[in-house]
């Protein structure tokens, strides 16, 4: 790989930080590092391994010279700022839900549909946190008996909102402990020791749009447009690191056997399955990691070709920055 | 009602002592009362309203002239005690896992199956927590529409393991919360903001004890011996209210709109159906209550005939002592 010139927009938000973490952990080849961040954090310094940087806000021409941006801050600013990423001439890795199901726009999971970064016009999409994870117990599967139906319950952690919700958990949890008021300002409600059904807002039908994501982005990435998807999303009080459980009926059967051969198979998943002593995947061993995790493989009993999985990552990490980083690091081999 | 002399085996635990406030709170024509424990409480002295009663083991003839025993110490004490109960004469109502498969036993949710209260024969099982809010809420779904199968996903509190578990996530939460070591007891990991998809042992088919409770329990309440059922339930760091993620499969196509209505005129169960205005069930509004609530009603997109439902209650009250006074209630009813 040659040397990358490389910006980050969004550079003191969770993902934007844990991006530029990700690629020094992976040793990722940056020439140049440019971090980009609203009004209210520009002119403060950042360091970058040994280099401290001034964070700017975003100008005319701020982005000319480099390779490759990671935006990180939220569909709004997407918006705005991936068209002058992308006129200015470098690629854009937008983590926001702007461009995900803009047909000229790849939506990438890398070990799930890399083939698909050839095609790009200088934006890729990466896909939602929940959708990452989920697309890559399932790849496997649907290679080697056809999926016809998933249904999904997911366990998502507060750092999926960010750092305020994240502080959040913490200043909660600690009044309910000690018997204080508690007024949640990041969650419509309290969130420490409690369980939201409500990400993001809700639609005609009684979907959130943390629910569409994961149901519209799915049959996108896996090349499955007419896939039978459903969702429910709630929120729970932990820190990083999701869990979803998930049913997935096949066109042929797969016994539980063959599913866990297929899945420790995957690259990019670690089979976590003999409950029996107590080993399934669990945020706080995903936490810190750049895996998914998959364990609680089952034969659903009511369906005579169906599979029950139970899947954790570090939404923070997989679920963004290091499928984002995983994304530049194939365009940008050599 | 006539009064009624009542004793409670387990009186120490959450759900003796919660069994005790809720006969009060109901007003339920209590004359005797008689407190069990083990060794380890018993000599104390407990309050029952304005009485102050000793606290006994359970001995030989212990039961003689009370009508109802409830008995709420798990399945081995149940196991021992159950049966003498009956022998010295009284009703056995019994929160344990011992008899609820047995087919000479009831096994009763009022609201759905109060009828199959005639035919006990001193003994009556009280269902497992998840599979009471679960059928609640179902019932009035297949009664409409007959139900052709169920996938859930729950989300249970620690107050279902007992009184040590909830003092264990108060005591891991702050240790995490103040960066200490964490040393779980009760649990084999971790409970405080993390997720157990661990609930009992594991069988041969990967299922937990807790899994094949709500498949099994729920096909003999509703009495639908074949109906296809299949589970996944998770462990989550809230104190008092477990929530389930249900989809349902119908025998006739119901509308998300029709199955508000049936559900808003079901007893003992609460329509939170609101969500762009922030109102679903949630363990913190359902705690210290007696309803089962129920929210997020959608069609399944991914069958024709098929709803989600997410579906809360407070485990110790409605999920195992309210559930057990309404069943002496409907008993000892003039």
């Amino acid at each position: 790989m040659g040397r990358v010139n490389v910006g980050i927009v969004g550079a003191t938000g969770l993902v934007g930080d844990m991006t530029a973490s990700i690629l020094r952990e992976r040793h990722f080849p940056v020439e140049d590092m440019r971090f980009f961040a609203s009004a209210r954090s520009a002119g403060r310094r950042l360091n970058f391994g040994d280099r401290e940087l001034d964070i700017t806000e975003v100008t005319p021409g701020c982005f000319e010279g480099l390779d490759v941006v990671f935006v990180c801050a939220g569909t709004d600013v997407s918006r705005e700022v991936v068209p002058r990423v992308v006129s200015e001439g470098a690629v854009a890795i937008d983590k926001s839900n702007a461009y995900r199901m803009d047909p000229d726009v790849p939506l990438v999971v890398p070990e799930v549909n890399a083939v698909a970064l050839g095609k790009h016009r200088g934006i890729i999409a990466n896909p939602n946190c929940t959708t990452i994870q989920m697309v890559v117990a399932l790849a496997p599967i649907a290679r080697a008996a056809g999926l016809e139906r998933v249904v999904a319950s997911t366990y998502q952690s507060v750092s999926g909102t960010g750092r305020e919700a994240v502080d959040e958990l913490t200043d909660l949890s600690r009044r309910v402990l000690d018997d204080e008021r508690v007024q949640p300002r990041v969650y419509p409600h309290q969130i420490a020791f409690n369980l939201l059904p409500h990400i993001d807002n809700f639609d005609a039908q009684g979907y959130s749009g943390e629910e569409r994501k994961l149901m519209l982005e799915t049959r996108k990435i896996m090349g499955l447009p007419e896939l039978l998807i459903s969702a429910t999303t709630v929120r729970v009080p932990v820190y990083w690191g999701h869990g979803i459980s998930v049913m997935v009926e096949t066109s042929e059967k797969l016994t539980a056997a063959r599913a866990r051969e297929l899945l420790a198979g995957q690259p990019g998943l670690v089979l976590q399955d003999d409950p029996k002593r107590c080993v399934y995947p669990m945020p706080i061993t995903a936490a810190g990691t750049d895996e998914v995790y998959v364990g609680r493989i089952r034969e659903d009993e009511s369906h005579p070709r169906a599979l029950h999985l139970w899947i954790v990552a570090d939404n923070v990490r997989k679920g963004a920055a290091t499928n984002a980083v995983q994304i530049a690091e194939h365009l940008f081999r050599a």
